[in-house]
């Protein structure tokens, strides 16, 4: 009898094991009951391009931690950031509006008196009116005066630069890294930005386990000037943009084994992009757009499509792939939409949401297009589905592709690299596509709510 | 007692399905005990950029079991075919021998004469002597006189056509598809090719599974005029050229899974790759090198860099990438090796083994030379380590890069692109590689064994 009783005993603590382990090969693994409004991470680089990292094709940037994050998420190839430059892009990305609602221009420069709009009602806000605790460490980039500072938008907890990395002297004033309001240090060692942002990083997220939290983190690089931490110095086969991504690539691999451990992971949307291509005419120290044309300033694809990885265990499909157009200003009405936090509706919000595209649900994504704000926030390109009209061009480099012809009409599915114009041949898709335009356009005249088209009087500037 | 015999049978049922369970989640999956010889498949597209694979950074080209392949084998991306033009590559691929050796010519044409030299040594030949069938389900392309077809150069079964798919009426007289010696079917319907060939290797596989096997499967495409069977026609993103592609992943899973169903995958080292670069002059209709420079025919980046993934459950480290320098002439050399066939002493074999490679054991790989041969077989350039010299440059498009500049110096793993030329800062670099060529070649002229540095008697062509 006892040995029976041994025996059963060993076999129900086998069948159970064998549970287990059965569990631990499906796809969800579920240690932590889920709750009702996971936590938000934004991982956004700065001029990073659609082919910088391992798993969209660069040789020789090793990036293991994102490659995985790719493997146990989904991957986008259709993403865009809000505009191919700096502020504009992160205005978008922080309100889901393109860029012209925004009202101080497109790249914001240490001695301007211009920033993001006291009522702008930006994810931090919303996700800090749905009951989350908000932190951000990193780049802001929209204002650098007090009233335009991240805590005075939504941010619980800042640590950053207020604007781009090469704002620095002796071309500029002496720039501050800020602790909430409060200049913590003038004109800090670049090289420890990317490990003091991620151990911030880490810190709020131990310190935020019991609320729902949003972690925002805006890397200073690979914008030039690139400064690698000391770990990373010569590391990479691509020499300093490498080291600097390597180094980026690390402290992803440190957020997510940080939730993992923490348990978080499956309560936790993850999201990594940058705000615009490639800084091309930085030769060898700008990225790679990989297999499409010019960078960062223009509104060919370079300079707008970017790397982008959703990562949210046992919610998002291991290892899928999502070529559905998307965009920045689609993550703020998804963040709203998983915060159960209604859409601001006193004003105009151009993002949808991809929450059925992240959870796979198989609904058909609705197919809006697309439009790409460029030089000075001015609108120079429309999508939709398969088709790109361009009704203006512009390169940083000084190129003049196709001798400066426009409009031009591309099928960027089929050609992605924006080869071969169509304009000649599909005259009905431009009048359909300038249809577009004017319907957009139309409407943000006739919106009279709060900032529906703003003048364009902030600085205006070519980069 | 009957009681606790069953209980002891279940226990010990439940223990064993515990363990399988386990092994499962480990890195090895051994359903069959590993054979000494492992089965040897090559799946080997044509005309195949290094864009234009999902794994690779294709954004619209869906390739999920290609995907799939890398993420459970290990991905190359410094991996090189032996040219930029068809013939001399698969000559390369089949013999571990630079192209100059051949004495045929670059690409050969359905009414010359020329083929490979009945006296080379090729894999078929080599894993013949080791044991194994040897099945071919493909474009040949290496001779179409009796006397050149795979039947006579080591392949037991043989069905496919002899050499480009664009060889065809009316340009070209009739196009035979070959079983064996004997002409199956004239001009055959292209649209069936791929899934013809893949058939043919999946019945291949199921007939030799006692005996170790070595299946070539060269696709006719994507090499122009793009065939997509019809279940693929009009289903991809990137019109015919991602059909075609698609067809071919679909094709790939095909293997794979059969591999699996039989038992065999364990057993079996996959590795998909393909003959040269994209045609790009074919405009749409041509793939892309992603952030490459140029095409097929050119020995810039483009023409021979890559895709290259290596398939052996349990042997190699899932989702690995390989950033190490190898090319098909190394396949040659591994194959044998794993046969533990030795390698011909009476002939130079110019690949090296990228065994350790494959089974991450840790050993670095020794730093040899890579030569690019170009048009005509001729000497093009060299890279070692990152270092990369041309000596001439061509390109189908046309285009003088550097306008014509020689040499031209670059750091390829800092620069993939080929940007910027390091000529001038580096001379030291020039001397040292400049050095490797002038051994290599001494190393031709001295070599008076068989076919050391063949004379180029073939035909002469631009393409």
């Amino acid at each position: 009898m006892m040995m029976r009783t041994l025996l059963l005993s060993l076999l129900f603590a086998c069948l159970f094991f064998t549970s287990c382990t059965q569990k631990q090969q499906g796809e969800a693994e579920t240690s932590v009951p889920l709750r009702e409004k996971p936590n938000i991470v934004i991982l956004f680089c700065d001029d990073m391009g659609y082919g910088d990292l391992g798993v969209y094709g660069h040789p020789t940037i090793k990036t293991p931690n994102l490659d995985r994050m790719a493997g146990e998420g989904m991957r986008f190839t259709q993403f865009y950031s809000g505009s191919p430059a700096c502020s504009a892009s992160r205005y978008s990305l922080l309100t889901g509006r393109y860029p012209i609602r925004s009202g101080f221009g497109w790249v914001l420069y240490p001695d301007g008196p211009k920033g993001m709009h006291p009522e702008e009602y930006t994810l931090a806000e919303g996700l800090k009116d749905a009951g989350y605790k908000t932190g951000m460490f990193g780049k802001w980039h929209l204002g650098n005066l007090h009233e335009y500072l991240p805590v005075q938008h939504g941010f619980d907890e800042y640590l950053g630069l207020p604007y781009s990395n090469d704002m620095i002297p002796p071309k500029f004033p002496d720039i501050a890294l800020f602790q909430n309001n409060d200049t913590l240090e003038l004109n800090p060692d670049q090289t420890k930005l990317t490990k003091m942002y991620t151990e911030r990083a880490v810190n709020f997220i131990k310190g935020n386990k019991k609320d729902p939290f949003f972690l925002y983190l805006p890397y200073a690089m690979p914008h030039v000037p690139l400064m690698p931490g000391k770990d990373f110095q010569g590391k990479s086969m691509r020499g300093k943009y490498g080291d600097v991504v390597e180094e980026i690539d690390w402290s992803v691999g440190q957020i997510l084994e940080t939730l993992q451990q923490e348990g978080l992971a499956e309560n936790t949307l993850v999201f990594f992009t940058s705000d615009n291509g490639p800084w091309i005419i930085k030769d060898i120290e700008g990225g790679s757009a990989g297999l499409f044309r010019d960078g960062k300033g223009s509104t060919w694809e370079g300079g707008m499509r970017e790397p982008a990885i959703a990562w949210w265990p046992g919610t998002i499909k291991k290892g899928s792939v999502c070529a559905e157009v998307a965009s920045t200003l689609d993550l703020y009405v998804s963040a709203l939409q998983l915060a159960k936090q209604e859409i601001p509706t006193d004003r105009a919000v151009d993002g949808k949401s991809i929450v059925s595209l992240l959870k796979q649900s198989g609904e058909a994504s609705v197919e809006q297009p697309y439009f790409y704000y460029g030089m000075n926030n001015y609108l120079y390109a429309v999508r939709k589905g398969a088709w790109k009209l361009h009704i203006h061009t512009y390169s940083q480099t000084g190129k003049q592709y196709f001798e400066g012809k426009l409009p031009l009409l591309f099928n960027i599915e089929e050609d992605p690299s924006e080869k071969y114009d169509l304009s000649e041949q599909y005259p009905e898709k431009i009048a359909e596509l300038q249809k577009e335009i004017d319907a957009h356009e139309q409407k943000l005249e006739s919106e009279s709510s709060f900032f529906a088209k703003a003048e364009n009087t902030g600085e205006q500037t070519k980069e």
